[in-house]
């Protein structure tokens, strides 16, 4: 056990040349995106108003298994890649557990998570189609953090829609996505149409993950040579993040582990799908059986409490429909949710493995997921972002059932990134004015009344 | 060149198992300390009721050239540790040098700098000692961060006497210090007799790092089982800030490479003193001639404008005195300037080192600090600390002169750590309304005056 040390990098020779496409192995593919101008399959060209092409390519590509990394690309991941993978033995003294704890860690980069991985594949590819701009929105702040960074590098101009509740939370995210030379703008914002008409319904509302995509999508499609690009749910999303999962099944492999369960956070999917994409290609292949386990917040429990139906990407319903587990694009979570986790819907990939019984599902209390951070950053020296430490939670739970059944059972998270911006969270989690709030089935309703028909496929 | 690696990470059976002890191989020693009780050298003895017995020795010992590593210490160090050199090929791209530029990331630990590495191992001695705990003082907050996540680490409970102006400036920082379990209080404070006499004649003052270390050692010497830690400055910190340099030096050997010139900031001096200790050791023992550059704020400029002179370590003028580069303990920085390294004096040894023609220094002014420091982030996706940025300033210089006159040198500096609690400064700085101040001769005069008499000693 010595032998193993506490943190394995690999050498830059052992950076992934190529991701990893899920669907490739999937006995059945998750449900095509509905047109809502047609409401018929969308074609990947129906992508390129808002996509740039690339991107859509690999949105729509189910069947290319391997997709080869381009050199401008790993030129970057280079900066900041292979990410370690961590032998958490601090947390399995804490824990007295025989369990044997890994996590691999994206938070050693500027923009703090894995956020970064799909960023700069985003950045590239719209760089190289010679687009002027592109726009995104951004919840707690990772993704806008990491795509800012991207387009500085590829020097492209860049303007988030931030949820304004974060907006106002967060003001230091905010003068990072600015350091690298962003437009940030709150959302809902008056710049848009669709921000508008959101402000003048709603006018106090502190904005949502569905509205600022709203907005991004709309300024991209109605400005000149931009495009729209997402940080998670999408399948190019966790095409790039698949990147991974590779790095750490290289490393697991090098010191001759498997892991007996994955475990990570899911809001879009866009880390867990990334973590698990090796090990669940073992699954489908019939190479090897982990449990794979998604630990969303219960205070947006989509893949533990919505429904899996088509639903729009967004609030405003100008975005694609996709089939997948989600609360209704009308549903918002309560505003005491502190962190990302808050997006209604979830990645269509983890949706239809979810539906076919290739993943569990927990979801957790935020008061009980931060007392479980704080423990970890006292023993592991890491702060973890509000969003990692769902995977902490959980992990320290499964390294507590092996307590007790005296297995010494193998446990692989993902810690995506660091909780440097979320310390009015944990201030609030310290001085105790942290609640939970777990939506009533009333509450539910709500989100799930904002459902789309779709004349044939949902009525 | 293609073959060096943009990170290379040491292996953990790598990491040094001895800090390098400086003075060990300096011809003159530096002056010794004096006890301002006696007005004679100090003793060993004359230290413990301040700093814990094992840490005392550090201090005095200049004997002992390598120092064992604790295991206990080791085991920490290698959640962390090594921490990667990086090869900056993309700042040299965007600089278009013909210099190979390197440099030493200590940022990628929770606490975001170098200075967990003896906050580890002073943490450590005071719990093997059976301390009932520690008190220090921290500015930018980068020091009380890391020794809140060590002292949680051991169990150790933590006093925190933070620099008021930074208090209020960075509430972030003291949450994440609180986070770490440690009692954090703004200073100067009415908690303590020099606390309340400072305010007496200075209600409105912003604090100093002098009045924070007079605050923290007063109540270190009046609480049973408590003593005072320091995190820049002293003997102990330089000894084990040496990984640094030992990690690095086994790197470039490893590469094949040897610095022409190692850059690092210096405020107290715990990072350049670091990085540089191998190459001191080569230029002490004429194996090796590197050039080493200090570059200190213009705003605070000890070694460039201050005086060779004993002075108090603190504004109350409690602590011990040391000869040393220093503006006077009575010397306050002014409030614009942004970031650490806003101390009064420097390390003994690195002053010593400087006095005795081993070290250049230069200054810089922080706007122009800023604008390198912005222009390394976007290409080297990592957000530099405001400290971190003047050596990242003076080594674009260095890799400039290099541009004009063709030659490849090899230029090594020390990334201390991250900016992620330092936006308000970028965002001064991306406004515009950040300014610089250069102290005039007679500003600084009014710290020169309060430089002690010591009788036989300095008249």
């Amino acid at each position: 056990m010595s032998k193993i040390p506490h943190r394995l990098y690999l050498t830059e020779e052992q950076i992934p040349r190529q991701w990893y496409n899920i669907r490739a192995d999937m006995k059945e593919q998750p449900d095509p995106l509905i047109n809502p101008a047609t409401m018929k399959p969308a074609a990947e060209e129906d992508l390129y108003p808002v996509f740039c092409e690339k991107l859509a390519h690999q949105e729509m590509d189910a069947a290319t298994r391997y997709v080869d990394i381009p050199e401008e690309i790993l030129d970057i991941y280079k900066v900041y890649r292979p990410s370690p993978l961590i032998r958490a033995y601090n947390l399995e003294r804490e824990l007295g557990t025989p369990a044997k704890i890994y996590y691999k860690f994206e938070g050693n980069n500027t923009s703090g998570s894995h956020k970064l991985n799909s960023a700069v594949a985003q950045a590239y590819y719209a760089k190289e189609q010679g687009l002027k701009g592109l726009t995104t929105e951004t919840g707690a702040g990772q993704w806008g953090t990491a795509l800012a960074e991207a387009c500085s590098y590829f020097g492209l101009p860049l303007t988030v829609f931030m949820v304004k509740v974060s907006y106002q939370q967060k003001p230091f995210r905010k003068a990072v996505m600015e350091t690298f030379g962003a437009n940030v703008i709150a959302s809902p914002s008056d710049t848009t149409a669709v921000g508008r008409k959101i402000l003048s319904e709603n006018p106090n509302t502190g904005g949502s993950l569905g509205c600022a995509i709203s907005e991004a999508v709309e300024r991209a499609v109605t400005t000149e040579g931009y495009r729209y690009v997402l940080g998670s749910v999408l399948n190019q999303v966790l095409l790039h993040q698949s990147i991974i999962g590779l790095e750490t099944k290289a490393a697991m492999d090098q010191l001759g582990e498997y892991p007996d369960v994955v475990i990570g956070c899911a809001g879009g999917g866009s880390n867990l799908g990334g973590l698990m994409a090796p090990y669940i290609q073992d699954k489908l292949t019939g190479k090897g059986n982990p449990r794979i386990v998604a630990v969303e917040p219960a205070s947006c429990p989509s893949l533990t409490r919505g429904k899996y139906a088509y639903d729009f990407c967004d609030t405003g319903k100008i975005t694609p429909m996709a089939k997948m587990y989600t609360l209704g694009s009308g549903f918002i979570p309560s505003p005491n949710h502190a962190g990302g986790l808050r997006y209604h819907g979830m990645s269509p990939i983890l949706s239809k493995l979810y539906h076919d019984g290739y993943m569990e599902a927990v979801s957790a209390e935020q008061t009980r997921v931060f007392e479980q951070a704080v423990r970890f950053a006292r023993v592991e020296t890491i702060l973890p972002a509000p969003e990692s430490a769902h995977a902490i939670y959980t992990a320290i739970q499964e390294a507590l059932k092996c307590k007790e059944s005296g297995e010494a059972k193998t446990i692989l998270f993902g810690l995506t990134g660091t909780g440097y911006f979320d310390m009015m969270a944990y201030s609030s989690y310290l001085e105790k004015t942290m609640s939970d709030h777990i939506p009533s089935d009333a509450e539910l309703q709500i989100g799930f009344d904002s459902l789309p028909k779709i004349p044939g496929i949902q009525e």
